[in-house]
């Protein structure tokens, strides 16, 4: 089944707002199975509307449209299908009646121009709205299943979980199973080159998408039922695992720093950080999941009086080697271990830029240091770009050396 | 002048990714005077890409598309826009070599796979990647000046400004200025009551962008001149802003963390941090920008024996208050100064959720203190959202403290 979204709304393609409704119904149509073809937007426009939907009605099995059902005079969709249809707008009297009552129950104003919600292309069939005031519905266009939702999408959503969602699920056959593996430290082309030949051994379809810094590889298998799907994809995944090693860190919606919570959870250790360079990042990353399993916290040492007075760094190696030294970040990792009463101490140390680069120690020049009850590890990179991805690949550099220390 | 924007790529139309880039060109577009009549989003598919790129180009004035530009299998925007238009792929030998330099420069390793990203339409005009490996490039399909540009934001964002803004600025005629007011604490809803009749009395137009947890106000004013539409933008921003009032916090790009750091800078006082619940957040606001004048740094005090045994907080207060109260707060803040050593201590503390609340302390209850040489002022705020949203929300609500304490 192949399926298409439209959303109707000027401020869409004013961009006013990020268009989220045809995000998530692409997720929910993608897992139910039916192939999403294309999505798009157009104004409130009845020329535009039409055109779009009778294109999409001539191509698709299914399309899903929001917005445009309010009651407002840029609300034209209903409008828009009945002309495209030839047939008369119909008033669901019934409706009208049921929405006043609600109306008189809530103690609300009831507006006229509420009405008009309730006019529906005569043979479609409505889709009741338990959240607000204006109801789906769906005909055929074309050759097309179409629904019509409202745009809003706390309304959207459960119109379609409680009206669209059991008619789709009956629809398709067949089974599909896509496995997403994370990966750091590996450019995108360096990635897919390790992986050639996986698509035509396991009769997959390897899909890459680059959110800085991480790589996700995704692995996605269709076959006639869905284990049989689901073994292929589990398979070439296991194959794509051991072509790249150690740059893989997670699987689906795992974080980086969830990855690393999990090893140190395991063995029962905690964690402290020293950041200087990436200014409370790496800490941030950790908290954006529940961690005080394993999470005690950081010193942000971004001045070097914080350095020497709360981590104890010693003054002269600041003056000798400089802050961005491995020397530094060896004693920052300590002292965060010491102040912080940490089994793992995590330090970084570097030029982040603009500007405070030399040519000895350039923009973008990291230093970091682990220091676990089995000793210390120290790494380094050299990364030339923007403050933000300087900072961003560092607190991910950070992050990957832990997991190194804990093998 | 009517546009079209295309985005292209499989993690679209699956739903896996939001659609940000159609959401920022439409917005720029838009401001430039285009009008942009419908986006599209396709997989990296051949069929579909050259079905919508040859649709678009007989529709519009100008189509810009984004994504398929990389250097992995599935990347093949270049290729379809060579088929539709029946011209080879000319491989820019200039533009290879200028890579490999850079890429030697970096010390990075060149991979083959990226040279892919240098083959051209014939008769395409490159357009430059400052940031990334895949340049882009400008065609003419059917009537419309089509542009293709990488779908990493982060690159496609550069070579709009760079390559694109100012062909297309040229093409529109008369003046236009907008004047961008950023706002927290206040509901869209709310903002724009306040602002009702300044459309009319300055003939602007306002527009809300709910970027969570700020509000951008813009101003924009069309106008025979740029002179003149400046003169009524401007004035019309002042009137904003005298309505508005403490809630507009910056103008333009200028974030919350830089107009407190500027406030602090003016006065020549240095800030320190205590987070909690935040865990580092607040920290990683500050240093998004070059922030050495000002910040010392922070104390992320995720655990309790870090409040006590870094923090100085009394352990009798933690047992009898509560770690989530107005009184550890206050202590978190001076202790911050304490031991930073810094002229202000700003502390946070609270229930990010999803677990961890009480019906005496819910989930999305903060308190905030900030202690100066003038005393310790407190705030709380209760919010009950998900945990991403609770600790942006409080660390915006703290740095907003530091302001109110700094007049």
């Amino acid at each position: 089944m192949t399926a298409a979204v439209l959303c109707v709304g000027t401020e869409l393609v004013r961009g006013e707002i990020v268009n989220t409704n045809a995000t998530w119904l692409c997720e929910q149509l993608t897992a139910l199975r039916h192939e999403v073809v294309e999505t798009l937007a157009v104004a409130d426009d009845e020329k535009e509307i039409i055109a779009a939907l009778t294109r999409l009605g001539q191509r698709y099995d299914l399309v899903i449209s929001t917005g445009g059902l309010g009651p407002t005079t840029d609300d034209i969709t209903s409008a828009c299908v009945a002309k495209l249809l030839s047939v008369p707008l119909v008033r669901d009297e019934a409706g009208v009646a049921a929405l006043k009552q609600r109306f008189v129950q809530a103690g609300r104003t009831f507006y006229e121009s509420n009405i008009k919600q309730l006019d529906f292309p005569q043979g479609a069939h409505p889709l009741p709205n338990e959240v607000g005031t204006a109801p789906g519905f769906s005909v055929t266009i074309g050759k097309a299943l179409a629904f019509f939702v409202p745009g809003v999408p706390a309304e959207m959503k459960p119109m379609f979980e409680c009206s669209i969602r059991p008619q789709l699920a009956s629809l398709v056959q067949g089974g599909e199973h896509q496995v997403r593996l994370k990966t750091f430290g590996m450019a995108e082309a360096a990635v897919g080159e390790l992986l050639t030949g996986v698509e035509e051994q396991f009769a997959v379809t390897l899909g890459y998408r680059a959110h800085f810094p991480e790589i996700e590889v995704k692995v996605l298998a269709r076959d006639a039922s869905q284990s049989s799907a689901e073994e292929r994809a589990n398979g070439a995944a296991r194959v794509v695992r051991e072509r790249l090693g150690q740059i893989v860190f997670a699987e689906g919606d795992v974080t980086l720093a969830q990855s690393v919570g999990r090893l140190l959870s395991a063995r029962g250790l905690t964690l402290g950080l020293a950041e200087s360079c990436t200014g409370g990042l790496i800490s941030h990353l950790v908290c954006e999941r529940p961690a005080s399993d394993y999470f005690l916290g950081s010193v942000v040492c971004y001045a070097n009086q914080i350095k020497e007075q709360v981590l104890g760094v010693n003054p002269d190696l600041l003056r000798d080697k400089g802050a961005v030294s491995a020397e530094v970040a060896e004693q920052m990792a300590l002292g965060a271990r010491r102040v912080l009463g940490a089994d793992v101490g995590l330090a970084v140390t570097g030029i982040a830029g603009p500007s405070g680069g030399s040519s000895e120690k350039p923009v973008g020049l990291v230093h970091y240091a682990v220091a676990t009850p089995a000793g210390v590890m120290l790494s380094q990179t050299q990364f030339p770009r923007s403050r933000d991805q300087v900072r961003l690949h560092a607190a991910y550099s950070a992050l990957m050396l832990v997991r190194r220390a804990l093998g």
